[in-house]
């Protein structure tokens, strides 16, 4: 090899993909509506709708454990995170596919059940698994692919969101860290929200027709906040006593001994709906779970901030798989 | 874990696969034309075409190495692997997501010349690389999804075979293997059909104005004349002498002390077609590879064999990541 710059150094994950959109270069083909950079890629597709094409890799050891996850939470959860790709950009899946590398001697039993668990998925969000791969590695790996749809004047991109928009999120934040820590500790509590996470599929539906841009959290609402911005071209401040933590979250976080308000920041892995929307569009939108507003979106030179009893600090970047020791 | 029951107990990769369409099911959705069990699932797209969607997963250590291939090679070889299964369906390949999993500290420099690899591929075959995923994990993972179109009246599957169709192969066979078998015991030689396979495209689309039925050479020519059958419900006789293997390949097969028609039959990562044919519409194909006829498509109750000097012999499974030991 050539040089030794890790990916660390070149600056984490997001670097990275900028690196790799800059060898790949702007697609030549009108039909690419978005390509790399947003939760999916939106192709042309009919009169009223496009079409998107989302991927997410799950790796043993860094996004589940078998170690306390059965074989059926890893395969719902591993759906669940997909689905809310397609959430985010406003579409409904219609079909999987499902690429999955399997360690030496897994029992085949266990490898039956994740498929049940991502089945289960797909029968409730009503899609179709309709074909992948299966090939042999040193970890389990459940990649999958969804193709959806979403009509034209519903699609959400990360780069729509105006000076002056709310940010909202909905839910609560930082359940998927907490109970992720609490397993870690060896400690007691509830950490279904961290074994059986669910996506905001129906949510998302009412949401991108009135918001201006939407990103589901993955990586923290710092990270997501960041795209938004980042895509968007424009700045950000974030309330912090605004972001909406359960007594859940609150209760496992002070048992661990974690910041809960760090855990939703920086945790991830919550797919809960980050989203921008002008203040007078806010009361359209009705959907059953509870929608907090935690900041605004502002011109790009103010930056992004987080606001903490008045004091403006820095708001950090989210899960990074590559800036993790 | 329930049972202990290991794939290779099972019977293998094509068993499991199997296994995994009891629990999907047939697909819910009518416009999926052909879900698990083709190159490529098929779904219904306008009058004219059908959109292809297909998924291939590279393993560093079982599909390539560090070792002998460099980055640009592995990035080469991923795409041309995924391409040729658009093309035995008779498509031509539209777009491309990619999902990788790298292992710690990996040089970001070969990162990105792995994806310059793939571009070159997708710039030859003038498609677009529109999206993906990057994550860490033990081993490099390539995982790469293709969207494609075919015309309708090109689309060609494994299932439609018909007695007395000629089995017909493109190329030559058991050159990567040879290219394997002697990188891996240290000779000299032109191990390039190894380390930078190509797929088959131009030959194929040509192939499937005619063909009844097709496949490219992943694992072996026994196991793709093996799905042929099974899917068309059909038997098979290959004649072993007729099976098309270059100079180069016998002569490193002989330094590495392995039988040619072997790694033909079970060596697989040729990515050449296998198809069958009306013996009257062979004329048709024009093509700059040469084609030959290996076979015949015989009554189901025949089975499948090969015939080595007059003998009927079972023809032996194809290379099967399960079944290795």
């Amino acid at each position: 090899m050539l040089t030794m710059t890790s990916i660390r150094r070149l600056g984490g994950e997001f670097a990275l993909i900028n690196a790799i959109a800059k060898v790949t270069g702007k697609p030549k083909n009108k039909r690419v509506v978005v390509g790399i950079g947003d939760d999916a890629a939106v192709l042309a597709y009919d009169k009223k709708h496009y079409m998107l094409l989302t991927v997410d890799m799950l790796v043993e050891g860094d996004h589940f454990s078998q170690k306390w996850s059965t074989p059926e939470q890893i395969g719902m959860k591993a759906m669940e995170v997909n689905v809310s790709d397609i959430a985010a950009m406003g579409g409904l899946p219609e079909y999987a596919l499902i690429s999955i590398s399997l360690p030496e001697d897994v029992p085949v039993e266990s490898v039956i059940r994740v498929y049940k668990g991502m089945n289960t998925v797909a029968r409730k969000y009503n899609f179709d698994i309709i074909g992948g791969n299966t090939t042999h590695g040193k970890n389990l790996i459940i990649d999958i692919i969804i193709a959806g749809f979403v009509e034209k004047d519903r699609l959400c991109l990360r780069s729509g969101a105006k000076i002056g928009d709310l940010v909202c999120v909905t839910g609560d934040l930082g359940k998927s860290a907490a109970g992720l820590e609490t397993l870690k500790a060896g400690f007691k509590g509830n950490v279904k929200p961290h074994l059986e996470p669910k996506c905001r599929l129906k949510e998302a539906r009412m949401i991108s027709l009135h918001a201006n841009a939407m990103i589901d959290v993955s990586d923290g609402l710092a990270s997501e906040v960041g795209h938004i911005c980042e895509r968007s071209n424009v700045g950000a401040e974030v309330f912090k006593e605004k972001i909406p933590i359960s007594k859940n979250t609150l209760s496992l976080a002070k048992k661990v001994g974690k910041d809960p308000y760090d855990l939703a920041l920086h945790g991830g892995e919550d797919f809960e709906l980050v989203f921008t929307i002008p203040e007078e569009k806010l009361e359209n939108i009705k959907i059953a779970c509870p929608i907090t507003i935690v900041g605004r979106i502002v011109d790009k030179k103010r930056g992004i901030y987080l606001v903490d009893k008045g004091r403006r600090m820095p708001p950090g970047s989210g899960y990074d798989h590559f800036k993790q020791e």
